[in-house]
C-alpha cells in the first residue's frame, strides 16, 4: 500500500503548519475583537439543502453522494450553512447577529496550480431581521484592514463599490433591464482582455451613447473623495442612485473614522461582484504589487440571507478571506517568514537516564507556569540531543547532568545568543516567564 | 425549501458554542504546553488509504464515495491519516515527533442518543523511528490530568494498564495461542452483565485452573504500590511479564513525578482495549460519578504505526478525547456552566445616530489596545438597545449621548455590579484592560 494523499488537498510539514496556524488565529482574534461570535457548522448537509442556492458551475464541482436513501453534499462555502442556520435558530438567536465561521470547504474542481478541492474559509457576517444599519459594512473594512496589518502583509487595498449606485446609475441611462448582464460583465473588465470586453459589451447592444456613459463611468479615478464629489455630479434625479452613493459615503467616512488609513481603501465603480445575490456594498482586496492573486477578500451586503428558506427578511454584510489560497500564494512568493517554530519555550535534555527523575520534576513546574516545555526522553549520545535542539529552534535548552542534580542549578542556554548560565528553579521560571 | 440539519451532526447555538470552543481550546493549549506540533490532515482521502486498517464494522460507517474515477472516503479517525502523513513525510520530519490534531471524523452509524456521525477527536501521539522511550507513556497521562484539571470537570481517574503484561501472565498460564481472543473478551468485563462474561470465558474452553488464574488475575484490586507489589510476585519466570511489568511502574513513577495526583491514576488488570494494535501501555478515563459515561478519553502504545505502508518501523504511543460526546454528555446531566458569554468586553450603544461618529472613534481606540469591543448601530429606542445590553451578558455598558459627546466623559456601566460612572478615554482603556 502506497501513501498518497489526494491532489488538490493541502498538507504542511509542522514549520509550516505552525505559521499557517498563527495566520488563523490572528484571523478568528480579531473577528471575535470586533465583536463576532464563533458558528461551526456540519460539513455534510443534505444535498437539497445546500443545492438550494447553487447553479451551473458550482453544481458540477460539488460532492455529492448517496448513504442509505439520503442524498449528501459536501458544503461549499459557509454562506449557504449560515442561510440555513438563521432560518432554523432565528427565534433563539440575538440581533444583530455577528458570526464568524472558520472552517473546510469542498469543492471538486479540475485539480491545478494554486487551486484546491478542500480550503479553509474565514468568513464574519452581520445580519438583522428586516433591516441592517449601514455602519456594519463600515466595520468589515476595519475587521479586514486590522488582520491584514496585524499579520504584516503586503500593501494592499481594498476596493469597495455599491451595486445600489450602479444599478440606479443604469436606469437613469434607460437600461435598467440590462443590469444583470452589464453588472455581470462590468465584473469582469480587469479579467479579459479590453478587445474582449469591448467585444462582448458591443453583444448588449447598447447605443454609443449608453455605451460612453458606462465606460466613463466605471473608469471614473482619483482618490475617494474625488470619486465621492464627482459621483455627486451625476444622476441626481435616480432615488436608487442617491441612496447608493450615500451610502458608499457613509462606508467610507465610517471607515476611516474606524482607524483605517486612507490608503487601503480605495472606491472604484468597476467593481460589482458577479453574483446577483449582492445588492449594496461589494468588497474586494488585491495586494498591490501583487495583482495577480486575484482578490483575497472578497464580499459584499445583501437584502435577504435565507430567501430560499422562505419566512422572514433577513439583510446582512458579509466578507471572506480564502485562506489556503492566500497562504499557498503568499508562500510561493516568499511573503512568509518560517522561523524555525515550536511552541516550546523550553526543551530539557540531560546527560544519563539517571537524570530523568529530576528532568521530569523541573518541566512539571515550568508546564504549572504555562511554560510551553518539551523534554527529549530518547536513550541517545548527548552530541545527538544537541542536534536535536538545534533542528527545532528552541529558545532556551535547559541541561541536567551530575552537577545540575547535585546543586539544583541548571545550565541554562539561550540557543539565539549561545549565552549559557547556571540557574535555579525559580530564577528559571522567572527568566522564561518574561 | 426546509431548513434541516442532519441527524446525529452537532449544531450549537452561540452560547453553547463560546463554551464548546473554550473547552476546545484549553485542550489545544495544553498539548502546546507539552510540547506537541499541530498536525492538519484531509477530511478526505483516497479509499484504499482509509480502508488499509479498518475492518468489519467500521468499515460499513464509513462515507465512502466516488467522483469521476476515484474512491473517495471522509476519514473515520485521526490515526489512519496520522500513519499515512508519517509514512510520507518521515524524511522530513524530526523524531521524536510529538503532534496534536483536533478534527471532525464522520462514521455513518444508526443515529441514536449520543451518538454522532460527525465529531471531534483530540489526539495526541509521540511517534519515534526504531524505539520510542517509555516515559512519554507517563508524559499522556500527565496532560490529560492537566486538561480536566484545568476544564474543572468532575472527579476522574485515568486506568491504565499493559497488554505486554497481560500477554506474559497468559503465556505463564499456557494460554498464549489464545492471547487475542481472552484479551478482546477481558476488554468486555464492565460492560456485559457478568453471568454473559462467564458464558463467553467458557466458550473459550481454558482449564478450570486457568479460569480461575486469568479471573484473579484481572480483578487484583488496591492502590498503584499495592498492585505493583502484587503483581511482582507473579510469573517471574515470563520474560514479557518482567518488561511490561517494568513498563507499568515506570509510567506510574513518571506519572507522579510529572505532577499526577495518586488518586487519578488506577491500574487495572481488566483494560485491554478491544485492538490488537496495541501492545503496551492502554488508558482509559471514567469519571467516578458518570461511569454511565462510558471512557471519556482512551489510547495506548502502539509497536508500528506505519506498518500497513511497508518501510520504517515507527513505534508510538497516543491518546485521544472524543470532544463532541463529551460535552454532549456533560452538557446533558448539567455540568457545564453557560454563563451569558460574548467575546466582547464590553459594548457602545448611542442615544441617538448624530453620536455614532463618536461611538466609532471609541470603539476603535479600544480594539486597538485589544479590548474586544461591540457597537449596537441599529437605529432603534434606547430602551431596546438596553434590552440588547442584558440579553447577551455584557461585562460592560458604555452609553453615549449630548453630555457625553461633549465632554469626552463617557457613562460606564459595569452589568454586574449595576454601578454607574463617568471616565475619560484613557481611564476607560485602563479600566477595560485590567
Amino acid at each position: 500500500m502506497t501513501a498518497r494523499t489526494l491532489q488538490g488537498f493541502m498538507e504542511l510539514l509542522p514549520q509550516e503548519q505552525l505559521v499557517f496556524n498563527h495566520i488563523k488565529s490572528v484571523i478568528a482574534h480579531t473577528y471575535e475583537l470586533f465583536g463576532f461570535v464563533p458558528l461551526d457548522t456540519p460539513v455534510l448537509e443534505l444535498a437539497e439543502v445546500l443545492l438550494s442556492k447553487s447553479g451551473g458551475e458550482t453544481e458540477k464541482q460539488i460532492y455529492e453522494f448517496k448513504k442509505g436513501d439520503t442524498d449528501l453534499a459536501m458544503r461549499f462555502d459557509l454562506t449557504v450553512p449560515l442561510a440555513k442556520y438563521v432560518a432554523l435558530y432565528n427565534n433563539d438567536l440575538t440581533f444583530p447577529f455577528k458570526r464568524y465561521q472558520i472552517g473546510k470547504v469542498y469543492r471538486g474542481e479540475r485539480p491545478q496550480k494554486g487551486r484546491f478541492r478542500e480550503f479553509y474559509q474565514c468568513d464574519i457576517d452581520v445580519i438583522d431581521r428586516d433591516e441592517l444599519n449601514i455602519v456594519y459594512d463600515a466595520e468589515l473594512l476595519a475587521v479586514i484592514y486590522t488582520i491584514f496589518s496585524r499579520l504584516e502583509l503586503p500593501a494592499f487595498k481594498i476596493y469597495i463599490n455599491n451595486r445600489r449606485l450602479l444599478s440606479g446609475y443604469l436606469a437613469s441611462l434607460n437600461i435598467a433591464d440590462k443590469t444583470v448582464e452589464v453588472l455581470r460583465l462590468v465584473d469582469k473588465i480587469k479579467k479579459l482582455p479590453h478587445e474582449v470586453f469591448l467585444a462582448e459589451l458591443r453583444d448588449l447592444q447598447l447605443s454609443e451613447e449608453q455605451n460612453n456613459a458606462l465606460l466613463d463611468f466605471i473608469k471614473i479615478q482619483g482618490d475617494n473623495a474625488t470619486i465621492l464629489a464627482k459621483l455627486g455630479a451625476l444622476a441626481q434625479d435616480n432615488a436608487e442612485y442617491t441612496t447608493g452613493l450615500a451610502e458608499l459615503k457613509t462606508v467610507v467616512d465610517n471607515a476611516l473614522a474606524l482607524g483605517v488609513p486612507a490608503q487601503n481603501i480605495q472606491i472604484d465603480l468597476s467593481i460589482t461582484r458577479g453574483l446577483d445575490y449582492y445588492t449594496g456594498t461589494v468588497y474586494e482586496t488585491f495586494f498591490d504589487d501583487y495583482p495577480q492573486f486575484g482578490s483575497v477578500c472578497s464580499g459584499g451586503r445583501y437584502d435577504n440571507l435565507s430567501s430560499v428558506f422562505g419566512g422572514q427578511k433577513f439583510p446582512g454584510v458579509g466578507i471572506s478571506i480564502g485562506l489556503t489560497r492566500l497562504f499557498d500564494q503568499l508562500r510561493a512568493h516568499n511573503l512568509l517568514s518560517f522561523p524555525k517554530l515550536t511552541p516550546n519555550k523550553a526543551l530539557i535534555i540531560t546527560q544519563g537516564e539517571e537524570f530523568t527523575a529530576a528532568a521530569v520534576k523541573l518541566a512539571q513546574a515550568l508546564r504549572e507556569a504555562d511554560i510551553a516545555t518539551d523534554i527529549m526522553y530518547r536513550s541517545c549520545k548527548f552530541k545527538k540531543k544537541m542536534e536535536y535542539a538545534n533542528k527545532i529552534g528552541i529558545p532556551y535548552l535547559i541541561i541536567i547532568g551530575e552537577d545540575e542534580a547535585a546543586t539544583g542549578e541548571f545550565t541554562l542556554k539561550d540557543m539565539s545568543s549561545g549565552e549559557q548560565s547556571r540557574v535555579g528553579q525559580a530564577a528559571l521560571i522567572a527568566k522564561l516567564r518574561g
